[in-house]
């Protein structure tokens, strides 16, 4: 397994349960990850014309392109999978509160393993930050916190674009709050953070301390 | 705080307990973290004079400065992190099932608040691996995991030098088969384990996923 | 033991590491409880004239009065909880990163079992938050959440009369999160957290769900 | 979020998997709201004509109303949730060990979201107790323990109506033994214990400690 | 319930989700258990003649029946628990990473109440060991830790039947050093580690410490 | 390390902070243990001649010899196990909610790697259960559950024994409480609690399922 350390993932891949998770949970990584290069791309469920449009121009913003499917199917996933080879996936928290969010993980969890044996990929995967940092489990704990402060900006962006979500007054000041905690704890603006969720027996490494 | 995944650490300190337990329990990362040009120092208390060199043997074949104190106490050792100014603090964990190793903990963490205050260093801190993995909570969870395959050989020949201690038929097994497990857990033949310590409400960060 | 849901304590009495703690951890709560009546405390080891005039000017914009102690001792508490007969105890959470924190808060442990079978006070304990939420077990659990919404700006004028101490740059920004992040965990503006201790195996209980 | 500690909630709801469970587990509780003016509902699936009669008369005891549902899916519960649109809601721990309890759990959190956002309620979730406290991730933790001495009689008398159960020789027992444990850990003679249930990020508080 | 320190079980029922299962996580324990006169049976879905084969070989190395069902459904295992009565049940953890036994394990914990209720069995319920010893809750925890370095060799020929599999240079090492891992923590060469779950409130006890 | 399923232990030390402690969170086990041919002793610090009596009666009652000592130091216990040399040893859990419980459990890991190290014993090494099984970190958790129906009684007359302090109103049905609960999670009348304390990375483990 490739280092968490030492070059930036070729791939990013985030399975997400709504339109606007990506952005949401994981917006200022997945930024990050295409200014240096990466291919980012989010698969969702769709939520008919006017919410998928949101989450295109959504992850326009963000440098990512988008998968929507009709239902979030393990077969469906694993077919992705087997497609796109990210080196790194993202989803929701096995243990998050929303059950949208859980069933997308479980889902997530479902599909791994033939295609991780088949193709070697994804090499790393990471559950994400949740409503107010709180899963059933209690809050989200620190395993991976990446600073996001140059791409933060962009992260709000993405966001504001879902329209026909309470962005302004509900999840924009969620976003920033969380931001913020994850920041102060690496002594940065803001931070995002991610768990990691080992697959087939496998967790991210790290080059040095 | 520098991020963890973006460039070697400058210096390393480890604070142990025993005079082999720098060996023991963070041989492969310090040597490789040597071999990536840092300085890599060991404060150990004196253990008299045979363990004493068998001390300096084994950092001298990691690649490591050596200082014996008389004992370890945290105005000493507060004194050497202003002095050394590392980068990064090894230690032994607070749950330590070993008196000696958690009373060494211990006194890091009193030692710590005013040289980071005041120097901005170690601006990381891990609790290092125990006795068969087991700690007063439980098995050591995954944190920060290192490949050392590169230096596991170099790991082994420093604690091999600790002729006063049972390394041929008790802690060098031990060393292998927790290297071999946690090499496992990131397909790597020989990994080290490390737990971030919060330092002042600061934790390590990774450049990316 | 009386029940947490029913009537406001009468008094309350925080008894914390450094002279500005009592405002940056528990500002919110203190300051309400004593609106609404409670006789509030605060314990604190004497840090010269100039912190220590601080940690009086900052207990009275809170309405608690201050005992300044030339240091914790477990006995000296004892003989305040014998004066006192707090019925409610606020300290620092024995996983606390901070081992000036910590070693208050097993102070305060070590004081409470003959105070409390003489006198049958303090009836509740509770620890507090602590740097950016972590402490030496991860993230502070959410256990008893208080809005304190209309007693933040009291918290906060409390704490920027520490002119000694870094507040406008990191422990009001700091306060400012955390206090948003608990307030959003319950639907309000700003929030204080707190963690019920076992005192001779009894904890806290509510009225009503 | 109105505080748990302020006003009495106006409404229950009780959603359990067997037709004397909400006796068991929670019928203290739900007799002690009820006396207090709030209205308690029980929703629980239809297990044939006796055990549905003596849910029914189970209820009663405790001044609930009963709602016996052919098979508890999601949809359905949305729907009751929408009507009765309680202010606080007890179900199964999600980690409960009975998969009837798990599934009800789980059920419970797939009908919460879209209720939640269209009409604010409920305001608070619960997880109740378990076979003698023991979950899948071990004992039941403190969170929420209410006093029940004075309607646990009112609690004996509702499961004794479950003719068709080993009460006398089982869950009696089990009831009383789990109810002096909690009445101990808060110094009265009967308690039982709930967990809080983060929905969309949001937990119960409490006026003061 | 019959405690686990006094006399060895009269059967042992491992339910499994692929044919290499009951080997690699459980072989040396079945093996020793056949050894001192149990009835040692492996429930396992088919899958084709050439694992339903590999699988047959295999248990009888481990002097177990071996019991192949179309698909691992709720309903079929309870009428395999009726009719075999096993003492103790094992089974893969609820919180394993592979979907296939978290799938498995949730069948059992479906299966489980109703013959529990008709026929006392199984006494004992163990989750087993996972890839390189990480469940979605961290590494396995110590439990029930049984010294198998008396049928390890058999283990490891058990495991060796299986061609179709990786068994050589990936499931054999990852045995070996989980086996010599959980011997070290009690002092033998090889062992094995095990769960217990609680059903309907009852655990396995030890006859003395 | 002898499997604690095998044969009885030949001595069991139970090393304690009040002279009650012994009968009231391990008497029924110590009692057990006597039946059964094992040498048991405790040691407690002396509490004056009317607790010390008090001790020495209830310890005639459970059949253990009593050694106590001016102060409870980690030399003079370390000197006790040299000379005893117990194959088991009890003592408070090292997350006690009482400080003299907790100060005792880590003069007890103070004391223990050189007598383990010099004499190969303890073998086996048990905190125990505390004030309504609350510990710092939350409620005991199953480890080693010990069938004591037998020796109940016998508990409860050494623990009467203790004039002095409240057993009656308060540490009896404290005592009858736990006991049944635990009694209860392994399917018989009384029971108490273990838990397993990893020695120099030793844990007890079991002969079969």
């Amino acid at each position: 397994m490739v280092s968490g350390g030492s070059a930036w993932p070729d791939s990013v891949l985030a399975v997400m349960g709504h339109p606007d998770d990506a952005e949401l949970w994981a917006g200022g990584a997945l930024a990050l990850h295409a200014e240096h290069g990466a291919r980012v791309a989010i698969v969702v469920a769709s939520h008919g014309p006017v919410r998928d449009a949101e989450a295109a121009a959504g992850a326009a913003v963000l440098g990512a392109e988008i998968h929507s499917v009709p239902e979030l199917q393990s077969e469906v996933l694993a077919g992705i999978l087997r497609s796109l080879r990210p080196e790194v996936l993202i989803t929701h928290s096995l243990t998050d509160t929303h059950p949208d969010h859980h069933r997308t993980g479980r889902t997530v969890l479902e599909a791994l393993p033939d295609p991780v044996i088949e193709t070697g990929r994804p090499r790393r995967v990471y559950g994400c930050e949740t409503y107010n940092g709180l899963t059933l489990d209690g809050p989200t704990s620190p395993g991976t916190i990446i600073d996001v402060s140059s791409t933060f900006a962009k992260k709000r962006r993405a966001l504001s674009v879902h329209n026909s979500q309470p962005i302004e007054d509900h999840f924009g000041p969620m976003a920033e709050t969380l931001a913020r905690l994850w920041g102060a704890r690496i002594g940065v603006a803001y931070a995002e953070q991610f768990t990691p969720i080992p697959v087939l027996g496998r967790l991210p490494s790290i080059s040095h301390l």
